[in-house]
């Protein structure tokens, strides 16, 4: 195991009608700014239960945040949060919103020349405003951690970013507020979840039985509730509570502790959703695959620790074992109703070498934090999933 | 699944050489009061590693904390800590030292007629020290909560309390300090943090899969890293960094989120320890497969999930596997060396009605928060075990 430092202060309020406790945590003196997006929140009731829970308060709002925020948008908040001398942020929606949220607390106080360089150069972030979140959408874990990822719809540039200070102070979740949403976004979410808790565990063995067996417990949960999730026509309590808090405890920062981790499907996800648009989760259930097929010779040993431990696949040779394992995780993201191959989704061949370029560019000779996928090789894991 | 809040700030510094980073995370101003037991961390180089991270630093130094600290010496230690003015508490050591230290943290600010009021009354607590850790050994979980136990040696009356004042700042938890340990403390840790889990999972199904999986996942590194460490001759890091971290995990609060916890075990326990000085963790070894057989028919389902997917028993009838789960749960205490019957520790007969009667002037009659063992049937549970 390696060393590790672990520190996460969100506080959770879970279950049915939490949303009604969030006045007990934001100080009463705060002006509020309440982001959300497409205004789902309206229809849903969400948006008249943050209300009543904050009738007193001082409460200026900023809709219309994209799915994969754009930076454009985002500036407009964080104008409206210095002219409207905003001292609190609160999130109401799914990943998308509370990433773009994250990025305005901490572009108010950027002093550089753009607040983009928190993206593009890395910069540190010193200060940021308080924050916290309501969230409608079990899938980015960003309600329990200190990172976002955002779009820069000028230049089709999708690029992550994080510090300690932006850990939302609260995050609500009530399983209810899932029931109204399409069956689409219920399947990102698991695969988002499954895709997160696979990125910080089919990498090397590092004798870390407490983190596999964790990240194998929300993998097989996912694989168990997903599926119900989908062909319910009602939905169900415990099953959307229980997909809710797998997504949440799978990118809260444990299952990384002392692990390898990997990130390279994200990166080059994140690359086919910046050109075409396609659904961050679905670009996952394309990628992994392929990245799985590449590597399964160099990461054979927690390859096959997935097929026993998750797929109980534990007869014939070690490439059959690795196939197998392969093909039943595909099977899963195609029972949930995703398309998994480029073509699906009417990609063409010369994205490749775009990503490509656009790697070089970024002057990366490698993808994923192992270092065991060369930039070249994107290419025959694209080709593979095309 | 119930509703639950969750909050754990605790900041963890794991692994090897961590106990050098604690300067960072104590203000320069602070006047530290260094808290300790029985001076086994002047031989293990613990002492040395912290007066050297420290070495600018104002600090008084309180030794001689018990295992099972008593409140008569922790009250010494409150008085040290006004007379000098301390404003930080760094506990070094195990748990034991861990809980005194949360107890000093409180009970320097208690405005009732004597801070004991805080555990035999449960007075709230308003006010507390900050204080960190240095831990030593792998077992109570205490360096990632916010809870502990006493002991009042003139009564024999051991209590629990707690608050969320009392997380640690942070907690270093550097495997190699344990290398030094006595097998038998050894043992005890690995005793006691299964036990912490058995407490938040054997009880009702409540459909909660990750909270399942999650306490599954440390019993079974338990299981398999348990032994190894008590037969090395050598002390392998990643054994004992895999117990130490298991049994931080074992009691961070999160597996007892949603779900029917039971704490029985621990409640009969502290009144064995209590009259006859007994391990805590033995006690526990002890009173635990008791309070399984007296309950294997309420918490069947429990039982034959722990059955199956901890000790892999799928044949049989209900009776007969919960009956070999439990005898496997007896036989794997007993491979760590522990005397699992009260006779083995020289405890006469006589005791069950002590702690009987004792329940009764607490005005209990059930014992754990599942209330399904009457006080009654803790005789049942102890005759059992004799």
């Amino acid at each position: 195991m390696k060393n590790f430092n672990f520190y996460n202060p969100v506080r959770i309020l879970f279950g049915k009608g939490k949303i009604a406790e969030i006045g007990k945590y934001i100080p009463k003196d705060k002006r509020i700014m309440l982001t959300y997006g497409g205004g789902s929140i309206m229809k849903n009731g969400v948006y008249d239960q943050v209300k009543a829970a904050l009738k007193d308060r001082d409460i200026v709002e900023f809709g219309g945040i994209e799915p994969n925020p754009t930076y454009e948008t985002l500036m407009k908040a964080v104008q409206r949060v210095k002219t409207e001398n905003v001292d609190f942020l609160l999130a109401v929606g799914g990943g998308s919103v509370l990433d773009g949220t994250k990025f305005i607390a901490a572009a108010v106080y950027y002093e550089g020349d753009e607040p983009w360089e928190i993206l593009s150069r890395m910069r540190p972030i010193r200060k940021a405003m308080p924050l916290a979140s309501v969230i409608t959408l079990a899938a980015t874990g960003s309600e329990m951690n200190s990172g976002g990822v955002i779009t820069r719809a000028e230049t089709r540039e999708k690029l992550s970013f994080g510090s300690p200070l932006l850990f939302p102070q609260f995050s609500v979740l009530d399983p209810q507020v899932t029931f109204s949403l399409p069956k689409r976004q219920v399947a990102n979410g698991i695969v988002d979840a499954y895709i997160h808790v696979m990125e910080q565990y089919l990498t090397y063995p590092l004798n870390t039985p407490v983190q596999d067996r964790f990240a194998e417990g929300l993998l097989l949960t996912l694989i168990e509730e997903g599926p119900k999730a989908i062909s319910d026509t009602e939905p169900d309590y415990n099953n959307r509570a229980n997909l809710m808090w797998a997504a949440t405890m799978a990118l809260n920062g444990q299952l990384s502790l002392g692990v390898d981790s990997d990130w390279a499907t994200h990166m080059i996800g994140h690359e086919l959703t910046a050109y075409y648009g396609i659904d961050h989760a679905v670009t996952l259930a394309i990628v992994l695959p392929g990245v799985m097929r590449l590597l399964k010779e160099k990461r054979s040993e927690k390859m096959l620790q997935y097929a026993e431990r998750v797929w109980n696949i534990t007869e014939g040779s070690t490439e059959e074992r690795i196939a197998k394992a392969i093909s039943k995780t595909e099977a899963f993201f195609k029972s949930l109703g995703m398309g998994i191959r480029l073509s699906d989704h009417g990609v063409e061949a010369d994205v490749i070498d775009r990503i490509i370029e656009r790697f070089r560019m970024r002057r990366m000779t490698t993808v994923g934090n192992p270092k065991d996928i060369n930039v070249e090789e994107v290419r025959t894991i694209l080709e593979d999933v095309m």
